[in-house]
């Protein structure tokens, strides 16, 4: 095999220019591994004059990616233009349907046309590839498509939002506020200007609807997924969850239930001493509970545009290789319907903080509304009030014991209509990782 | 592809037959990963009429390995013999002349006769996979032979032996001694009645072998490993490490280093608030340093017989899709001869325990051998007497700023030399993560 695998990329931002850049530059070690050489020969931007530090002066230029994908004489299609509609979504369907090979890095193309895409790549009797669309570095997709084979996975979770653990990371450490991190990942580059995809778990949830799909051979449904962001995690329920030996994360979880599979993206007390709970920054991780391996944990960078190309170029490695792989692990024919878990059914321990006007008359409501409704608590702490004698600000924090979601929310209702409650009050899980 | 994948069986110990058993029972789930069947038709074993809990009635039997190799009409042969030499090493042979694929969890094959076994293949057009030859269930081989591609590694490290990391774990936790820990390793089934080879570092030095292989692309040579095992970790050690901010670990570790290829496995004292310090008892770990990907890292169950089966099994399905891929990575006939660093020039910190008679004579001996051999300290903690007032039995640790090996070996020659030691010296490495 050595004929060259020609590629051709459609969007040259970090990601896409930092490709090019390996293409041209890795030569000999890409054609030791691939055991053929993989050669550039065609992309497509808007700019075309731009200097993106590598040489375009060889390759076919195309304004259109459609344009490429339908003509250009190429044995794989990178598509690295984003966003999960237009252009993106009409060039890969183009490059499919002509039976080329496509590698992409769009997680919410993906989450929202995996499954026609997939169905698509069958037909066409070629293939779809995204490593880097979850979790940017980590081989995750590939660890699940093909190392997990002939396990049946029960749970995947992780953290798949690097600019929520680089904020809730911070708070940590260094007891910052929300909005201070929040400014702060905004400087860096790691928050956009308008942070609510990331901080509001939308993007996490779009990486999750994939691995959902891989783990349980469900269709895609990242509309089902249960999102809460990290608005509400404020510095003295990291501080709190700290002293009660936890850490709070920003977790996507799916997880098989008697009622169907439950997908969730919130943020989390897990154990301060997991391995998770060390996954600082920026960094990702995933793990994945099944029943022959028990758990595995990966780690890495979730994303930059080396890593990202990383993952992009393995992909295409795995095209030089000519193996053809169904795209969501099994044949797009053979994938189940996703049927949800009511998320009110969740079960689970909780942590509770509520600001409390009067203490005695409070934490008789709380105990008394706790049991009505079948919870027991593991731990009652008063934490500290902002003052001094005014009692209106006394902070009682609960870790209840196993329960369920249904359940704390009504006996925190209860709570609140007896009066005694100063705001709304603060309800995280406590995701079990044993 | 609706043709079976027909499999032999050599050896039906613990993950041969969970194997069997798994290919008996998971036929749906298997089929449709890998997109045919794959039946077990043949088997050899040493007792024939022993239950292993599947059924054994329509399968070929072979008194003889090595006959079933070269004659059972099957698609894939898998080889759980173990040992590196004998049974396990000649019907691996005989299947790869006649061009069978080879599975193995064999690592003390691999480590030492990798090699010729790879090229054995590429000869004959065929393939050797071993993903549960190293860290069990950890999908790190298939990550480092297909998910890094284009990436160039600088140093590939880890958990690599679950009997050093228990023991390890439990007198970190419980404050307990080596002894009593080796013990209950023993009464578990954790650790062999000669527990030599793993506390030895040996089993964690034929995994590393190969990993430095495929990290590097270099042969394997698994016996200029520098191996240094745990015997001489004590309670103490562990304690003052922890109150320094580290933990100890049984760390493998293979480092590209100007003078060349750097394979040392030890104890090795590594930040506490790492996600690797957090990989606890029988966990394994593999973190890779890249310069694309940045460390991407690795954790779960190290062995047993249904994570190490899982790992044959998804060999098995890969043989099932029909690629073939080098047996270490690159072509056989493009790995570069190993060339071995001088441990005596290992660049890093240093923990260093001494037992000394006289306190000011001693300190005064320290801080000027030290200054001779160019070292410099990060810290000096005298931890405590045995007995109040008896000088002889005070315990000097000291930290050191980045230097060498030998320049650390000189200098506790010479202070040794001076005569103030009540004892051997301790000596660990400090393996910087980031």
């Amino acid at each position: 095999m050595t004929t060259p695998l020609r590629i051709g990329i459609a969007g040259l931002g970090t990601v896409g220019a930092s490709l090019a850049r390996l293409l041209q530059t890795k030569t000999d070690s890409i054609t030791r591994r691939a055991g053929r050489p993989i050669e550039l020969v065609a992309v497509s931007a808007r700019a075309k004059t731009k200097n993106r530090g590598f040489d375009a002066s060889g390759l076919a230029w195309y304004d259109d990616p459609s344009a490429l994908a339908r003509e250009a004489e190429i044995d794989g299609f990178v598509e690295l233009i984003g966003g999960s509609e237009g252009a993106a979504l009409e060039c890969v369907r183009a490059a499919l349907e002509r039976g080329v090979p496509v590698v992409t890095a769009n997680k919410a193309l993906l989450a929202h046309h995996g499954v026609e895409l997939a169905r698509l790549a069958a037909e066409n009797g070629t293939e779809l590839l995204y490593e880097a669309a979850v979790a940017g570095g980590i081989p995750i997709i590939k660890t699940m498509r093909e190392g997990l084979s002939g396990n049946e996975v029960s749970r995947v979770y992780g953290i798949l939002n690097g600019t929520c653990n680089y904020m809730l990371t911070r708070m940590e450490r260094e007891g910052l506020s929300f909005d201070l991190c929040l400014k702060d990942a905004q400087d860096l580059g790691y928050a956009e200007a308008d942070p609510t995809f990331d901080i509001g778990g939308f993007d996490a949830a779009h990486k999750l609807g994939i691995l959902t799909s891989l783990a349980f051979g469900t269709e895609i449904d990242a509309d089902s997924i249960y999102v809460e962001g990290i608005e509400a995690v404020t510095a003295e329920d990291i501080a709190a969850a700290g002293e009660l030996g936890y850490s709070i994360k920003l977790l996507a979880v799916a997880q098989r239930t008697d009622t169907g599979i439950e997908q969730r993206v919130h943020p989390a007390l897990i154990p301060a001493a997991a391995a998770m709970a060390q996954v600082s920054g920026v960094t990702n991780a995933v793990a994945v509970d099944t029943d022959l391996l028990g758990s595995i944990m990966l780690a890495g960078p979730g994303a930059g545009g080396d890593a990202t190309a990383s993952a992009v170029l393995s992909d295409i490695m795995d095209i030089a290789t000519g193996v053809v792989l169904p795209t969501l692990g099994i044949p797009a024919d053979k994938l189940q319907p996703y049927v949800r878990a009511r998320m009110r059914a969740h079960e689970g321990g909780y942590y509770i903080r509520l600001s409390v006007h009067d203490q005695v008359g409070a934490f008789a409501s709380i105990a008394t509304r706790m049991a009505e409704n079948g919870i027991s608590l593991e731990s009652i702490v008063q934490r500290r009030r902002a003052r001094a004698g005014d009692k209106a600000n006394a902070q009682v924090i609960l870790v209840t014991h196993e329960t369920t979601e249904n359940a704390v929310r009504e006996a925190l209702r209860a709570i609140s209509d007896d009066g005694h409650l100063g705001g709304q009050p603060q309800m995280l899980r406590i995701e079990r990782l044993d």
